[in-house]
């Protein structure tokens, strides 16, 4: 067993070398943290898809910057660690939170391949699942899953079991990657099981492009959620058997009992 | 359906009165957002739990604060709404994000219980999840569950329901409220269903006072992780079949199958 106070108990290397990776939060920079702005400010190079980027123009002023294409992430990171390895300091930024679905996982996957012994830190933002609750109000009091249905890198057959696992055991179920032109289909099944275990007027949340400037929230039920446009850029977030709209708001209960009051103290 | 773009499909009255939940983050001020500052800035009192608010003490100078201890939360949220009702721009602060098991949800219970029309807006910060999972490496890359261990306001069964149901879907699973003085057990039983579904070795991390002076990181296993400290602070994660520990990170690979490598593009 390991034993370390946050990132001391890493072996790193001498060359001083460090990769922070970098969560920008959702949307432009006012929802970026104190933590990640001095990280970009401390960074020799700042490494991200132009996409986020062009969210946060004041940050990258006089700083080298390298963008790519989406699909081209392992060759950023790679990039990230032959820039590292050589003593810099590289920031490699990620939309949203590093640390969900984001880049996190691949740099310390690419790490690995390596033997890198760079210093890796991950700095987290706030990610389109809090984001997007917090648009819709509490969906997110009582227990929930995060699943994503994209089938590119996990079998659908694996993402079907977790959704009937999660609708079975009344989670409150937040789907990533809900669709694209490849998946328009995924989004349909998802909620045909979700359905067999949940009542159709259970309230259901849709985010897109959250805290951007052409966000879109839109608050429906499971029986008429497909009428809604679904992009890839939404979070879609189901109630659990005790979730209800209010005034325009998704609320989630805090509990299943009555064992407190909101007039009295819990 | 109600269709709204971000709050402006809330009735609200013409009070002027509004409740900011504003979610502070994890730690200290390093983790707030512009946004949040900004909320408190904009406000004409604040109001929150000491704990959080000691965290915070350079943003609330010249403020009007009120304080009181954790289990007077309700009467602190009626206060708020009898402080916005009269016109007052009140920001309820609550630590990491308010709509994580927290304030966002009180608030819109009991605005719902007074038919309240002030308005509300929820400010997101960063999670315990999201701090927690950055100072382990990459845990939640995959699909996760969040369960509190707590059955105050759940009754047990339903949480060891979502328990088996999460473990057996193999979710990463983040345990909230792992343990209190009256709840020593539940971990203990949390642990032995999960460990029914999954292998002994099992990376977990158990990260306490997440950003904060006393913060304490430990990568164990699910087959040792009770020889660890685990109190109400803690948030514990425990890894998918996939997740593995590499120089004291826990990383969970975002994939099942081998339809990427980390030499060529995705």
């Amino acid at each position: 067993m390991e034993r370390c106070n946050s990132s001391n108990c890493h072996k790193t290397d001498s060359s001083g070398g460090i990769i922070s990776v970098v969560g920008t939060g959702i949307g432009s920079s006012e929802n970026i943290t104190p933590r990640a702005v001095n990280a970009l400010a401390a960074a020799d190079v700042i490494i991200g898809y132009s996409t986020y980027l062009e969210l946060i123009p004041e940050l990258l002023e006089g700083k080298d910057v390298i963008t790519s294409a989406m699909m081209q992430e392992v060759e950023r990171c790679n990039k990230a660690f032959d820039l590292a390895e050589s003593g810099k300091h590289v920031a490699m930024v990620s939309g949203g939170d590093p640390g969900i679905y984001a880049m996190a996982g691949l740099i310390l996957e690419i790490a690995v391949k390596r033997k890198s012994k760079v210093k890796i830190d991950v700095v987290p933002g706030i990610a389109a699942v809090n984001g997007s609750a917090a648009r819709l109000g509490a969906p997110l009091m009582h227990d929930f899953a995060a699943i994503s249905l994209s089938d590119l890198l996990t079998p659908w057959e694996v993402i079907t079991k977790r959704l009937a696992a999660a609708a079975s055991a009344d989670f409150v179920i937040a789907l990533y990657n809900p669709k694209s032109k490849k998946r328009a289909g995924h989004i349909v099944e998802a909620r045909k099981i979700i359905l067999s275990h949940r009542n159709k007027d259970t309230p259901v949340g849709i985010v897109t492009a959250a805290s951007r400037e052409n966000e879109v929230v839109r608050l429906t039920t499971l029986g008429k959620m497909l009428e809604e446009e679904i992009t890839m850029q939404s979070t879609v977030i189901i109630g659990n058997s005790t979730t209800f709209s209010w005034n325009g708001y998704m609320i989630t209960p805090r509990g299943y009992t009555d064992k407190y009051t909101l007039s009295k103290r819990t």
